[in-house]
């Protein structure tokens, strides 16, 4: 299984496991099409997930099926590329293989992209009674959890309890957070009042947490204010310099000994790289991160690349690149490229990070947007927003039944998945 | 908790608690806004399911939200109608209350439409290892299944194993056997086909089992007869005259003793009523269902009806009515006027049912249909097959989503929603 080259010799193409068939995996598989090389893709899922929607299949306004489509679809028609559905339990770096359910793979060469995960700060109370939104499960789970609350809270006499039942918190003010608040007010106020008639609006709370002093920290400040103030015309009440220190399922903690009580708490505070990347032996950052060089190699393992949220990628100015989708998606291209340089014998080429610009809605006409160097917001940034997601899932189909979803929720102020169930 | 007559008194208005929001309580419950009663309408899920469409969750064409329509959405604007989120325990027919998990709720008349279940005819192992088609949960196990079958075999050496993961086997003549055996050929042959290029579409077999001579008995013998030949084109292998003994995962056991091996079998082979029905100390019939007078009553118990699956009517020429969706809407129809003519002291109706008529569809332009007494096939039957289905789904958005699977899955031979996982 062991090969000491990842060059090709005259008659062997070489083997490269890409793992991860998220924005960074996905695009640099397909990147490899035709070239010379044998990829195997692996995914413990059998699909692509886009994670930016996610919060909206949280919240009602669209489906699971809408922003998760099936990897070997993309795949088709690539004769060199192959999926492989499974979970990859650890790898050997020395011997070049991944272990997965069904068995070991070896590899010539090795992309790991297995992207981020919630990140719970070592408060395992948290980690037990809040959720994450990093998954469909998360997403599925907060929506059976928000409507179930819903229908507990009309029959509750205890107006304390009720309170509880009707109190939302989400943790973290980046556009996750942000994103999430939003949407639940609105879900909460346009749609669910109109299903629960004897319902006072008073009783409900939807709470958003930041330990900094601002929403939206990676943005100007003015669209950051901008922001915050959206989010309050939305009737989301804004706690800044706020961090949790446990929760029981039932009572917030504050750092501050301050209480909260509620019965949800969605965590979007922190991302952290997957927990598979600790069992390597490499040098990582605070998040878990392996850290690259600027061909986005492992240092000392120059047959192994590391894309996306995985990577820790120093910009130029000493700071690490965040972890979103258009770093991953970039860096797929050039490590797809570097790939095939090193077979070929070039020189490979060093990562670049260009920054289109950030986005966050707010709900409704909402949103601000800092691209091209500019600064958007209100009803043209929500254009922007709503154009740029559409675009950016995969496949027509899907792309038409979000925009049906979208045009229902807006013209009829209505969400069109208030379902409890397993989808 | 107690009243001696559904009669209003002159200040009180009488409270009708119906169980189950299928076809016939949700019907019954729209029937009776504005009328001179409080109505609660219970389910253990918040939304109606149009069950005739689960083949097709269960076979990737559409997904689970295009068939689940919440309540309490079709509960808005009516003051007198109540939803309530919860599974039934149990009922005390003397004292008149249902228990339900937050407690009891007592009622002055009573509308039992539970529904139907899956009927193993007492045959333990195979209820442990097949999947019925009854809900949503069937449904997406059904697919998820699938797909995973077709996963593994993409990787499996042994001919022998690969052969069972690729055999499905369907038991059940009926309309929801037909429709899914038909409904599984085309998933694979039309669409995983082109998913894994490599499968040899030899190892594939759709079996169709049906223990009595022909499938589709309850229709003319023609479109028996159409429908057993537009199947065999599709690939199903039908075999008629064949009982299932046994199944343990592996290998099913015929009563003839003979065996087939595969992991998947679908059990559409029998519906029976709610098994909570059997604690009531009702007359009931082989398949569960209470007994009921022409009225829809229960013999002896003049505030309790039953409707739909849930009830044994028996017509004119001495048989049960059929266990469909037609019977249960025309039932909640009169059951609903005869309440009101109860609290008014006027003499209550019988039912009769008016047959609409049967359609079946088998795939790609291929049906069969049974209405106004004449017979249908082919094309115009499946356009026929379509426009009855699309009209009868609750809302405009799920139509428009079903819709837009049905053009995805026929123009483009594609399956939009071939994701495994919770949706």
């Amino acid at each position: 299984m062991r090969k000491d080259t990842g060059m090709s010799e005259q008659t062997k193409i070489p083997h490269l496991v890409i793992v991860g068939a998220g924005f960074g995996g996905l695009r640099a598989a397909r990147a490899l099409k035709n070239k010379p090389v044998e990829v195997t893709l692996v995914d413990r899922n059998n699909f692509h997930l886009f994670q930016p929607l996610l919060y909206q299949v949280a919240t009602s306004t669209i489906s699971s099926n809408e922003i998760a489509y099936p990897v070997r679809s993309t795949l088709r028609g690539m004769r060199n590329v192959h999926f492989h559905l499974g979970g990859v339990d650890c790898i050997d770096l020395d011997n070049r293989y991944i272990m997965t359910e069904r068995g070991p793979i070896s590899y010539d060469m090795l992309v790991l992209a297995v992207g981020g995960e919630t990140n719970y700060f070592g408060m395992e109370s948290v980690r037990q009674n809040s959720i994450g939104l990093k998954d469909l499960s998360d997403a599925t789970r907060i929506r059976n959890h928000l409507l179930s609350q819903f229908e507990q809270a009309a029959h509750e006499p205890d107006s304390q309890k009720r309170k509880a039942m009707l109190t939302f918190v989400i943790v973290g003010g980046g556009p996750t957070g942000v994103e999430s608040a939003g949407a639940v007010s609105e879900l909460i106020r346009l749609v669910l009042s109109k299903d629960y008639p004897n319902l006072n609006i008073g009783d409900v709370r939807v709470i958003l947490l930041e330990a900094m002093g601002k929403v939206l920290a990676n943005m100007p400040e003015e669209l950051s204010k901008a922001t915050a103030r959206a989010l309050e015309r939305k009737h989301v009440e804004l706690q800044f310099g706020t961090a949790v220190a446990a929760y029981d399922g039932r009572v917030i903690r504050l750092k501050s000994g301050e209480t909260i009580e509620t019965n949800t708490l969605i965590w979007a505070a922190g991302v952290r790289a997957s927990r598979l990347l600790d069992t390597l032996g490499l040098e990582q950052d605070r998040a878990g991160r392996v850290k690259v060089e600027p061909t986005l190699q492992v240092p000392g393992r120059p047959e192994v690349f590391v894309i996306g949220d995985a990577a820790s990628f120093i910009d130029k100015d000493g700071n690490p690149l965040p972890m979103i989708a258009p770093v991953a998606m970039q860096q797929a291209t050039i490590a797809a490229k570097n790939i095939v340089r090193r077979i070929e014998g070039q020189p490979l080429e060093e990562f670049t990070y260009r920054d289109p610009g950030v986005m966050a809605t707010i709900g409704r006409n909402q949103a601000v947007a800092h691209v091209w160097g500019l600064k958007f917001r209100g009803f043209i940034a929500w254009l922007m927003w709503l154009g740029v997601h559409i675009l950016q899932l995969i496949g027509f189909r899907n792309r038409l039944a979000v925009l049906i979803d979208w045009a229902w929720a807006y013209i009829f102020y209505e969400r069109a998945n208030r379902i409890i169930g397993p989808s």
